[in-house]
């Protein structure tokens, strides 16, 4: 059966995260009803990434397989026209092989948490943001960061309802740059735990108002313990930017 | 009496422009009655620029006079407190000398137009953009917008209702960039005429599109005849960015 890999963005506000729920309309429910609107097929869309409720997507990657063959572009052009008016798109469609596995197959998730730090509360990025009013130190929250890169049990920073065999990971990229009033948290790992760039985006947070050091971020990974660790940022922050795949992800 | 120059943030789709109207909930409106939850007084608030329903700005100025001396950053603080909910914060205020006016002491005025040329809708954006979904050759519009630059008479470019005394006006700069999917316009004269920006950018995107070149701009411009130049751009797209002030601005 063909396979088709879908880019997407979605304002997760709109959304009780990407899984199927039954307490509300997921991203994934909405990109299978398109599917079902477009070809009236039934099938299972799966997600590269399981992004939480309010946490938004610029590049989330996911796979699905029809029946017979599309033109690519129909594929896009048709699921957008059925995901009206829900505040998700597909940027661009690709067949691939199926051997391509949208959460299997990536060898590297990237996300970005966006606070913005300024006196005034955000109103044109309301929901799109987290709001700190305090000033805070975007270079002691880069320093503190270079704590985390690298191959860690990271149960710290874990949900306690992660529901993933190991808490050991390793974290690629977490860079902290300011922009005018906003700070940009980078992070990219193969894989993440459930919560782990928000937890670790509260904890940097207490490294920006001076509350912690870096070593304090330090001990908190070494104790291997969620209680230990920064607050949970809040999802709004958080955007699931790209989705890269190996030599799997080849299109046919 | 004390005189307070407040720069603002607002997301224009919240309300029905700057200026007070009978049909709805105005910024002018909005920070009028933040000035009398803080202080109790009745003020009328003047604007640097009267954004139209759907405008945002970034860096709207605004001026009031107060009876009593207050510390700027309890003006900015307690403003914001009784602003919420609404979409308007003050990023800052000063205090100004009595020759201040935030319309008529203002020198310059920028503006932001931002197109999203892509195929798919925006999401995360929408309300905040305008949406292209035919590639715009960026190049050719910034060559064409060159054409604008300068002291001319924009009547092609200026709404019927416009009520200024002279069509005539300087534009100092129009540029236009991409960055990624998003295009943009930038804008910035002494004073614009009613939708002259949106006008513009409405004619830029017909140039883009490959329907008008920079010679068909030059003959518009030359006509002075509103039904010669392009449709006038939605106001989704439309951010007043900054406000600049000569000397008259000093703080005190």
């Amino acid at each position: 059966m063909p396979r088709y890999k879908v880019t997407m963005e979605y304002d997760g506000r709109e959304f009780v995260g990407w899984q199927r729920q039954a307490n509300g309309f997921s991203v994934q429910q909405a990109v299978e009803e398109a599917v079902d609107g477009f070809c009236g097929e039934k099938v299972v869309v799966h997600g590269a990434g399981r992004t939480d409720s309010g946490v938004h997507a610029r590049g989330q990657v996911a796979h699905f397989d029809l029946s017979r063959e599309a033109d690519p572009n129909t594929v896009r052009d048709a699921l957008n026209f059925h995901l009206k008016p829900a505040p998700a798109v597909v940027i661009d469609a690709a067949a691939v092989d199926e051997e391509f596995h949208a959460r299997f197959s990536a060898t590297a998730r990237v996300y970005r948490y966006r606070i913005t730090n300024r006196r005034a509360a955000p109103t044109i990025e309301r929901g799109l943001t987290w709001w700190a009013p305090v000033p805070l130190d975007h270079e002691a929250m880069n320093e503190a960061a270079r704590v985390l890169i690298g191959h860690h049990d990271f149960t710290t920073f874990r949900a306690t309802a992660c529901q993933a065999k190991s808490p050991v990971k390793t974290l690629d990229v977490l860079g902290v740059r300011r922009d005018g009033d906003d700070i940009f948290i980078d992070a990219r790992a193969r894989s993440f735990l459930h919560h782990q760039v928000r937890n670790m985006a509260g904890t940097l947070k207490l490294v920006g108002e001076g509350k912690w050091s870096a070593a304090d971020v330090t001990e908190a990974l070494k104790a291997r313990d969620r209680s230990r660790g920064g607050p949970t940022a809040p999802a709004c922050g958080l955007y699931l930017m790209r989705v890269l795949y190996g030599k799997s992800a080849k299109t046919t």
